[in-house]
């Protein structure tokens, strides 16, 4: 029996947005529990940046959106304006001074922007703005966004210097400029907005205060947890402006293809948000029966790896018409820990995160539901977990297709050799997890998940399954240490 | 929809302990993990004693066990014994003085105790110490017993003044005064004592370490996490001594009648963890079967209240031939913050911890099922938000009795008129909390699903449900401010 | 008896800077000892950013030096070359992101900048920038000087784009256009660059390490605690490069007339600092000699403001031959506290700082010399306490002439209304402090001190007491608020 | 030029008390600021206990006085009553549990102790407390005394057993037990005592707040921060209670002789404290005449150690006829730094708290005056800096005798081997510390000085310059490791 201290093998999610436009009404609070929402979006640090019409504020630190945050540090944050951040590090080390959001102080007043996403461009980007001397004090791509932001463009269309479109020609300068996934909300004095790459790699939606105001979220189960209600998804290409006109929109770069992230549903997004019209937790049950259906298993009961794969297994159990039980328990206070196992501890196998039900499992034939495999580092002592805790028989099923391919859209997935499905079959994976049979769910299978209910609008990005990304990838993009490269002869 | 921050019903455990004695180990880190187990038993503070047969060291802070403890502060804790504890506060204010282990200088060398449990006849105890003038730094009972094992006694029995029975002396005078409940760990120069009080009201169990040495613990779900096997139950009455010799057992004070606390089956402790025989998860899937059998619903689904009722709810659905499914989520993030909602927010409504899974639940007739309904305050809210998730009917079902009676035996339940079911009856619960229905497990039934396995050796305390308490409780301690009144003279 | 609790009426320095290049050597150790050695000139925040010749590290926060800095936190700034800032707010706010050095990425490797001083025309210079599109994340000229170099300049005069005389030709282009006071350390890729302004307002000196390398440093005695031997100021609109062949010096932008803040050698440098070739402790003595003779008093005894006045008070005694002796004792360990007297305590008049010594002062007639008086807080309470004491008479003298105008060059002496000569002549200052007399030292006075040894080189900026600016002030920075006024647009 | 950064070779004082009755007013703010005049006399740990005549309210804390003490940990210190303490350690490790004042609870209510001295019969004080039973939870004496303080006497003469008599009976039994130094402060419920051991080893005062109340304190210098007026030292052997009659005094247990601490006058107290009567600046410039007659020196100018051998200088240039001059400058914000110079910056010779003023000293015969010499390792040092800093020759004067025996009474100068007048004679010392001459203040010359003004009542204790301790001292306590026995076996 043996499980490592923080027995993971999710990728991480790199970010959640927030924002928010509520005219007459402090809105910090608002945000800090919208932040609190999309807390599993990014636990590496978080931040709030407010405007009251005049003057900006900002708060931001390392640390969950819970310890970040006290009446203290929410009191200066002043204004009916806000945008907030929640953050895993994708580009950018993991270091205080790549928490966003940015914001800085332009011709036009405050700019703040908060970004979950990845540019493709973002070196040549930053070699633009360094080009016209402009120095960068971190390495993130999200810095080269408020840079670029702040330079104003001399479009005719464009005429009065003081309208808000100022703005949204800025960003549509922008969007014709960047490459890759970027759902962003950017704070100005008057005005938040919200913007959607062409792709909609990544989720944003649109919801109503009823109070008056509106929200923009990553997901909309931030939106719930600040009351309001939930409105639509912010289209691909789109900028949606919030001030005190209401709710606007305008086309940043138009649409040709749709993208979005497939592991949003696979994975990332809470089981309670909504995306395109579907509840996450219903497209994971579905996944759950098309996989029993292409991959049954002669077996007693099913369990899903707690917590993220429990409404795939519920899923599978019903359409195989056999008992769902839980067969691992779950440490709820596992968190950072500074202390690891010695030696001994480690031969003995310790059992940190994850612990076996044994009178459930006893002389049983189980099947062992996961979401995906990455790594590959947690299946295998799953697997030896649920036999000594007495499994006559572990099947594992997979709810996603091989993980083969990198991703340069904003998840920390990012280099091939990495990946088990790169390096092995699936008998060769099957025999490394010494599981007594494995299966996944396929590439047709997940697609007709996803789109079951016929109201999802359009193509995903799958290319960590498939390898076909929605935009080209430059070859030295696939080099396991291109972001070693790229920032070492500066920042070490 | 409502539902406040922290929303939660369940009463609180006071504390886990757990030792070791493991010859030519360094054992603060095995005690670290033990505790990093016992998490669920106390979040307020936690401490480590330890000795190298010569000196003694401590460290205790107030926070998490993962929070506390870091390479740099067990690195001073030397040793092959250690003792821990993790405490959630019952008698003593939470304060750092009150942190446990307590650690002391005696005539016989150091003594370290921790202790799980309340002493009914703390008061009298602690008015003996102070008037055979010995001054006390807390409020305590903890620091009670560990000032009463200091003082030497002279039985005639054990006349020779270096042996380890001194210990044994000291403890078994201790127990005949004694009245309540008790799980000590007790740490000495030389030995490590686990002693469990006559009644048993609280677990204590003892393992093996497959290179030499003993573990106790509160739960056996802490031996595996250290790579201990499960040997047995530290039986009631008993003092088991863990040093070079091995184990030993000693007669403490004769157990009479046996009471355990039946709320570690309902709630307390760990799903994995097995307690006389019994794995906790199977135990409560029991209770769920036996409380479809007593109060069927006519319903479509069946769902929990995340995460301690899943295996009663599991239980309902299997004995009820209904699906079981997710209808709620739970916020993983959710963490002790110091904002609270502003008025808006309160009356929109904001939904912290739970999420209702509309799909699941659309038009559906709900069956809820739920550990225990204390104070009453968590039900309510989550029946609105299941009928605001789209629930047609929600039908309540709590898989034990109804809570009408203070615990003084050591669980944060302690004030009559807080608990509903003093207040109300049945029907009148159902149309606070706006069921269409709602029913508790008998008592009957709950002693059914306890002793189904006919393993269990012997009676329960369920004073919580019954009123019949194991031993004589003084009338002054049913008053709602028994504690404020006892300390408040001196410790304000 | 009345005395506030930081009872303290010294304007304060600005900044200290430090920079270093030794090769082979790690340096950051030796920038703390310097910034150490510089602590007086600020004790709000601190920073060191240093190069390996390849990449770049950076550690700044809040606080002394001592507090900033330890093992941990110096580990990761490796590297041969260093700056070191330590800061007290002029402009901006007190704020980590004002912290110093500034470090960021440029088109031409990494750029670090340290800055003692204030320009006059920061405003002009700060919309230029923003102007051409750079968004700013402070309030401080420094940040807006770090931004000015980043800029490449194609003077073809240094057409090399890789010879670091690239950098010498932005630090001339930033010369010309800068005006007011700066001492900057500029930390690139290969080099450390060392620049002050053509007015030579505040000092710099250049040193040399034994064993290969160079110093510069804010004063001399950060020379000698570092180990270097002292050489020679830097010359106003002097450029001096520190890399790997030994020292250059260029000519950045001519000086036409030297201005050298004469307040550093009133209050601001350390005694035991050289200033163009003068020992500041002997300068402050000569003040005293001059002040004796042009300010007698019929007295028995003379007493300085400990420490800054000692110096003053013993050259003041040994010119009018009387006995120099201690009059009041200071607190050693005045500082920060958050704690502030109540009512009843400051009627009865708490002394936390200063406390007369009785015997010493008993029906003395007292000289008491202070090196300035500024807003005039101090000078009262101290008269009262040598009165309380058993003074006699109190005879104040001030080494300095009377502050009437504000300063814009550094220096926290900003607003007219808060100089008490500016608002009461000598006579009204006299009978506000309740002194017995009152005299100051002339201007011609302090120069003749300043000059004494004939070996000064030029010219000082003494606007502070005479209003004759170095350059030409706009009328609104005299105004109260101008600052308020620059920035609460954006930064509220 | 060496000199090691924390350069110091001044014994530390171990403790100040305070104490303070000041009916209808809250007295934790007074407190504070009592035990911020007293910083110099400990730095490690301070803590403040009070009461309101009901309840008992303790924080105490490592660090300096200002960073323990908060508004908010202010705060919760309700009450008329209070005591407060701060401390270097003597007996007992520097360890949080070891801070003071210790609160316990008694049959008689709150007890808080907080004390300055060194019990000489600590051990066997100890041992009788454990051979009862009583527990001890930290190393130190005060614990002991708190608890020895814990137990009723029964006397007949104090038979009400509400009578604040109790308290002074229990007082007058433990002064009859305990031997060595000890000036105490004693909260209870309704009083505050103050008690002074029979030989007066530690001093202690009284002082009457203007508007009711009194306060009594280690040093006067704390009676006027908190507004009282001095009325009178403690006697030795005196018990003094402050309580809702006014202060009335006991005898606890009578002096025969008195020994108070000679050191007092030499370095601990703050020079504007007045002890027997006598102001201590007054006495230091006493001795450094006394000096200058014993041992004149053929020289230029007469400089001291800053900051505590300026008095003694001043009082050696006044009688030898030289001039007084600053020769070193102090850097006033050496503080406690985690980091140490690498070998090359020793080798360098780094100056970090003195720095040599060189014009004062060029081609100058200079006398440096020290207040004494302990370990020797400063004075070599300082000598070399004077001569790097140009002096001709150096004469050292000490104004009080070789120190050559250890304290036992609470001063940490306690191990023979350390102190390099045990091992060195004058002229050994001379070499050592390469001075030109060396002489120290003779023991007469020293008694003369304080007994000046025939106004001291009594004896010294001067054993750490002539080896009488004024109470036997056991062999065993000469042991160099004579407290790492007594402890180790139980705390490492």
């Amino acid at each position: 029996m043996s499980a490592p201290l923080s027995l993971s093998d999710n990728p991480h999610e790199e970010c959640g947005v927030f924002g928010i436009f509520s005219p007459g009404r402090e809105v910090a609070r608002l945000t800090f529990f919208g932040l609190y929402a999309l807390q599993h979006r990014g636990q590496e640090s978080a931040g709030i940046a407010t405007c009251d019409g005049h003057s900006a504020h900002l708060h931001k630190e390392m640390g969950l959106v819970t310890h970040i945050f006290t009446e203290e540090s929410l009191h200066p944050l002043k204004g009916h304006l806000a945008i907030g951040h929640t953050r895993y590090s994708t580009t950018g080390k993991s270091h205080p001074r790549n928490a966003q959001p940015y914001l800085i102080e332009t011709i036009d007043g405050p700019l703040g922007v908060a970004h979950n996403g990845n540019l493709t461009n973002a070196l040549s980007l930053r070699k633009q703005l360094l080009g016209r001397g402009v120095g960068l004090s971190s390495t993130t791509d999200s810095e080269v966004i408020t840079q670029l932001l702040a330079a104003p463009t001399f479009s005719p269309a464009h005429a009065d210097p003081r309208s808000p479109d100022r703005w949204v020609s800025r960003l549509s300068t922008f969007m014709v400029q960047a490459e890759g996934a970027y759902s962003l909300v950017v704070l100005t004095r008057d005005a938040v907005y919200a913007v959607r790459d062409p792709l909609g790699l990544r989720p944003l939606c649109l919801g109503k205060l009823p109070d008056g105001g509106h929200v923009v979220a990553s997901e909309s189960c931030a939106l719930g947890t600040v009351g309001a209600d939930f409105l639509r998804d912010v289209q691909p290409g789109e900028i949606v402006r919030l001030n005190a006109n209401g709710v606007a929109s305008f086309t940043g770069n138009p649409s040709r293809k749709r993208a979005l992230c497939i592991f949003e549903y696979v994975y990332f997004a809470r089981p309670d948000s909504v995306l395109e019209g579907q509840l996450i937790h219903t497209v994971r049950q579905k996944m759950g029966r098309q996989l029993a259906r292409e991959a049954p298993a002669d077996a007693d009961i099913v369990v899903g790896v707690p917590d993220s794969a429990t409404p795939a297994a519920i899923g599978f159990a019903q359409e195989a018409g056999l008992p769902f039980t839980e067969g691992l328990t779950k440490n709820r206070y596992i968190g950072r820990t500074f202390i690891q196992p010695d030696d001994a501890l480690r031969q003995t196998g310790v059992q940190l995160k994850y612990n076996p039900l044994t009178d459930n499992l006893r002389g049983k034939r189980v099947v062992l539901v996961d979401d995906s495999i990455v790594r590959g580092t947690t299946a295998g002592p799953l697997v030896k977990l649920l036999r000594a805790g007495g499994a006559a028989e572990v099947h594992v099923r997979v709810s996603s297709p091989p993980v083969r391919h990198p991703c340069f859209m904003g998840v920390d997935m990012s280099t091939r050799t990495q990946l088990i499905a790169h390096r092995l079959d699936v008998d060769g994976i099957r025999a490394h997890i010494h599981a007594d049979s494995l299966a996944y769910l396929s590439m047709a299978g997940l697609l007709a998940a996803v789109r079951d209910a016929r109201r999802t609008t359009g193509g995903y990005c799958a290319a960590c399954f498939s390898g076909e990304y929605p935009i080209a990838i430059p070859d030295w993009m696939f080099d396991e240490n291109h972001e070693k490269l790229l920032f070492e002869d500066m920042w070490g």
